[in-house]
């Protein structure tokens, strides 16, 4: 695979893999820092809708390989991640109706893994993620999609439901999984559609549900209350493909 | 949940567990002891085809929790397998016919636990697991099922092939996951159904695909070979369902 996450240590090195354009997933700062050099830092990471945590030296020194942090440890990813308009071009390119995922805040890595790996193999055009607070795409992301990842563009904006709104402009509709809407064998999905799966615990939010088209409830013949959040996403994308098909 | 984990260490301990009935998921042995005790211990967890692993006397002491193993740990369920009868007699009391996951080798027990949860979903009426080599009702599935253990029945078998022709006798059909099937919208999966998972590197073995009667392929638009076994589960088992409900 042509994945891999690495860290980037020191306040130059940090720096300057802002300001080359590198796609930087998380930035750890120590914690009280504010001289100058990590100000810098912070500004140009915000630029970027970069996640900031901040930590302990204790935790900063456990994370670095150099043992020269200064301060600040960058997580990046070789990865690229793609730009929305690039999705929307693959699948006008195939003369295809296009056909996105959207994860709002995904946080377990094997899960966003399946979901990517499911998104390929239902031929949808790409996925899109969340910059803040849903995980990002790390190693256990790419080692789990099998090697999707590869051939499936991810891209990451700073709010899913502005994003919605844009795509809605070009065609798209957006259909939402929530236990509480229409059974999904009764939903027309066929057409342009973006499928919105939530989070493992919250389900979808609320701005991102109200700026859905449908709800689409799968069947539960159950005692429990909800399917894993890959297998969900699985059922509900395999509906889709299942109506493209017909 | 009412399931937990734990270890009984000590020879009287585990001879006497085995021996009241207790389910044992793996009995750990020292390697190259052979003595009378431990002879009987291995003959009790022969007849019960419990999974022996021998290992080495660091990796007892790290697993020990007394201290005091004398050479043999084993791990038991205070969860209780059913039999494969009792899955047919709750089919048969909510007037249903059998709906029935047999699952060949999964090794990962995040995946059995998030099939075990869809199971529940989907409405079928337990699952069968193979006594050896798969991955037993640990604490890791137990929470990923999300609570589905404790009300959709498990059944451990010694041979997946041999519960195949049983189970023919009492008119269920198998459908096994394979890619070179038929397309899983083309067959009939209505009626009293056993839905056969393979493992996650694998698929399902040879003898047990022989012994099924039909099988399935899920629709595949993309570049990588496979999904998740958890997905890929659950992607089969809402298809029937759906041609259940029709």
């Amino acid at each position: 695979m042509a994945y891999e996450e690495f860290t980037i240590e020191g306040r130059n090195a940090v720096l300057e893999a802002f300001r080359s354009g590198r796609t930087i997933d998380r930035l750890y700062v120590l914690d009280g820092c504010q001289d100058g050099p990590v100000t810098t830092i912070k500004r140009e990471a915000g630029k970027q809708d970069t996640l900031i945590k901040y930590v302990t030296k204790q935790r900063l020194d456990q994370m670095s390989e150099t043992g020269k942090h200064q301060g600040v440890i960058a997580v990046a990813a070789a990865y690229q991640y793609a730009e929305v308009a690039d999705i929307l071009k693959i699948a006008r390119q195939k003369g295809e109706a296009p056909f996105l995922f959207l994860l709002d805040n995904i946080v377990d890595p094997h899960n966003l893994g399946a979901i990517i790996r499911t998104a390929n193999l239902v031929g949808a055009h790409g996925v899109i993620i969340p910059k803040n607070r849903a995980v990002g795409l790390t190693a256990v992301v790419a080692r789990t999609s099998a090697g999707a990842l590869n051939y499936t563009p991810v891209a990451k904006v700073t709010n899913l439901a502005r994003t919605i709104e844009d795509l809605k402009k070009e065609g798209l509709w957006f259909v939402c999984a929530d236990m509480d809407g229409t059974v999904m064998y009764d939903l027309d999905l066929k057409g342009p559609v973006g499928l919105v799966i939530g989070s493992e615990g919250e389900g979808v939010g609320r701005l991102v549900k109200e700026s859905c088209d449908m709800t689409a409830a799968i069947p539960m013949r159950g005692n429990i209350d909800s399917l894993n959040a890959s297998v969900a996403a699985g059922v509900l994308a395999y509906e889709i493909l299942r109506q493209r098909l017909q």
